[in-house]
């Protein structure tokens, strides 16, 4: 039975996010995570999913092929580690993200989009570069340009100390604190999100 | 004689949808549904058709194909799932959605109007994407981005509950429930149309 | 000598409507006709032509071809119905529809624009969407998607019922009804436009 | 030695419309007479060259050969009927229209600049779209979709009935006519040029 | 020793520019005159250089190589006629330009920027069309259409009748006084960027 | 151990900025630098990382190839030499480009943006053109068009002096004097962001 028995970081606020984290092997049940991470957006999140994608890079930009990607509402924090090549049970992907149940919010996730498209013919109709809409909202042209961290500091204010001593030491870091990092990555733009879309 | 004999579901101001799912097979008349969509269109509901497109996805963009169409008026749904591959009877589509008569309303559906031309050949020549239009006529730009839910929650204030059940659980749902979430889902943009148009 | 001695239609001002409906041959010379809508369009109309194109569509997009055109002035409407493949007599249809002597004047052409110039060569150098105009110069927004009907509803005020039961039932009505609704479809762009170009 | 040596035309305003008309040969030497117009233009015309080009259209885009050009000043018009295939002579055009000596203003030329960069490697560098101008310049939209006679009325309000008793009945109409109207649609447009460029 | 030994002309507020024509060829030192033009622009000029090129135009597009290249600071003006084909020399022209030290000025150069990108691989990553610059910053819309004596006309109103009297008898003039006006137009859009950017 | 064990030079608001310049060979491990620029990034600088790219340019444009590379942050500035063909240690160019953990600021890099993209697939997914950003910010136009230099005078008013001496000579200078050129540069820039996204 999937369940986010992964650890659970405390936020700012004292909300927690539990998390999961995922070698998907050719057997790995993905979709039922999937349905946990829609259920728990439409249920307790607006229906937002925030996503983020990582790459293996190549030196042609048709060599970049997708290796993880993370998906966050306001209590889980789900991420997958893609194995090379895809399986068939990487298929569920391609639907959930397809779909118009929810809204997929990201941070500058232009190429990202367009990678998706041309590398995977995965694509997303509903999804939205968070920065450009904070722009416009709030009359500040520089947030269109920051990344997570930055936008979310601009936004919300909140305390990012241990964000950054995370990533500012990156290299040295092991596995929990870097999915720590993604999960306060995930809850901030959730929290950015929220805030824009009342 | 085409009617819409399918399960009748009760929309939240007290009106009926009538519905009818049709699994097309290569003999079934699927012209007189679609006049019966364009005379409901014509005669109560301003001309406009809500329209949403399904697809079975692949690995490339131009392996995806279409799987089902959802046409809705005021009080009626039509749901198709098509066969694969396309039967000639099917062609009696591409003129339905030429069709300068109506406007064919939908929800972020750049990427399905992308694909319709690209991989079918389909194109309709009075379409609207309607977040657009609700985020230029209110002023409110996450518009844009939004759902079907969301969307019509931000403009109608109608109750959701209903919809948010059969969604969040939807792998659990039969095809009923599954069908009366379509209907409301066409109910709801037939009247964030019909609100917006005024 | 050509002349326009199909039905005529009464428009709800009372004006009438002349129509001639031409199945076109290798023989037949249409090049008379274009030259009367021309002229009424100078001495009658502001120098505008109002047009439709109608498509046999194919599963491809260069597989539709055009199947006929309508072209309407204040007192004259032409519809042409092609034969398939072109005679050498429509080359006129050509530089009629390259000269800048008037303006050509449609609802929802792009589509159509682009599948001229790709799929026929043809291309119209002076031509309006006037659902555009007619949304900047009325500053509402939602002109820019309608159909003929509803656009000339929103700006005109007239009375549509004859066209609305005509389309309604458009499998169950012949061919002079038809050519009804086309001649009155053109008058309403026509006055459409007058009233925009004031 | 070149001199406009043709038909002299009055405009409405009393003044008068020295023309020549050519028909280009292989031994023709085109380069003085556009010297003339280059020299009328610097020292008569605010630097503006008027012009329109013909095309003989064919059934593809990539058939369309250019057949005529007509370059108008305040008070020169000169009228090439080019011959098919190009003769060398004609290489003098191509430095013409690059020149950034003068602005070459044009009605509707759009799809024209396309047809002449791709099937003519003809680039004109200082090109201006006339109606664009005059819908901005004067806050009036549908300037931007007229034909050369309609911005003309619209902008000056001079009396144009000459031009409309040539354009109405075109087809009977003799080649001193009809250069008479290219001859007055060229000045429209150079006065048209002259009022929004103050 | 690179100098600016060709004629100096006087401008029409007393200054003085001095020339330099050159006729590349394969042993043509052309690095140390780019050094002065950068020298002069970084010291004497706000870090600009106004640059234009000439064409041996084709009859295709691609078929169009550049002949000559005219690049001006406040004092100076290099007039480079290129040999065909280019030497090896020539490849100083490719860093110059690339650089980001100046902005290049120019006047219509769209076509020519595509142009050089496609038909050359050279790349000005700094570069400026000073009509559209003029015409946002002085609200006046025609300013983006005009060549560069009008452009200079409408902002600097100076006196433009030398200018004039060489370019209306172009055909006629030596190669000095096509210098003189080289030079006069490359003062001239100087100034008016001098103006713009104050 | 890597350090910045360059030159240091000083700012004139009294700072210094550490630099290293390194020629990059096959086993240079230049993954250690990138970290601690990305920490100084963090961890002292807003999260932004001012770069620049230079070319060994070529006569088509798929053959220029990136030869050096500028990062800086507000008190580091590496320079790395690449070597041709790039070795296998330069692949963590390509992470540390995508990373959207900071904003990647440059000036003029349109081009250099394509360019990296499409002759080296390299991808900056978080990368923004301050010139239009001030631009913006300023409600002044010209900003947008500017070099380094000149942005930085109109942004912050400081002493450029030392970097025109420079500049003005390129020639002449030896590669001590260029890094601190570029050192001065990067620094400038970071102060204009800074400025920009208080």
């Amino acid at each position: 039975m999937a369940s986010f028995d992964g650890p659970k970081f405390k936020m700012t606020d004292g909300s927690y996010v539990q998390t999961k984290a995922i070698d998907v092997g050719s057997s790995t049940d993905i979709s039922s995570y999937l349905s946990l991470i829609r259920e728990d957006s439409i249920l307790n999140g607006n229906r937002a999913v925030i996503f983020d994608v990582y790459w293996d890079v190549g030196t042609k930009k048709s060599e970049w092929s997708l290796s993880s990607v993370k998906l966050s509402t306001r209590n889980l924090c789900l991420f997958l580690r893609l194995p090379k090549p895809f399986h068939d049970n990487l298929k569920d992907l391609y639907p959930f993200f397809a779909s118009k149940f929810v809204t997929f919010v990201g941070v500058q996730i232009e190429e990202d989009l367009n990678l998706l498209r041309e590398n995977h013919g995965l694509v997303i109709r509903n999804a939205i570069e968070i920065g450009k809409l904070a722009a416009k909202a709030q009359g500040t042209l520089v947030l269109e340009f920051l990344g997570t961290r930055e936008l979310a500091h601009r936004v919300l204010w909140s305390d990012l100390s241990r964000l950054d001593s995370i990533e500012a030491k990156w290299e040295e870091k092991g596995s929990e604190e870097r999915l720590e990092a993604a999960a306060i990555e995930g809850w901030l733009i959730f929290n950015v999100w929220d805030q824009l879309s009342e």
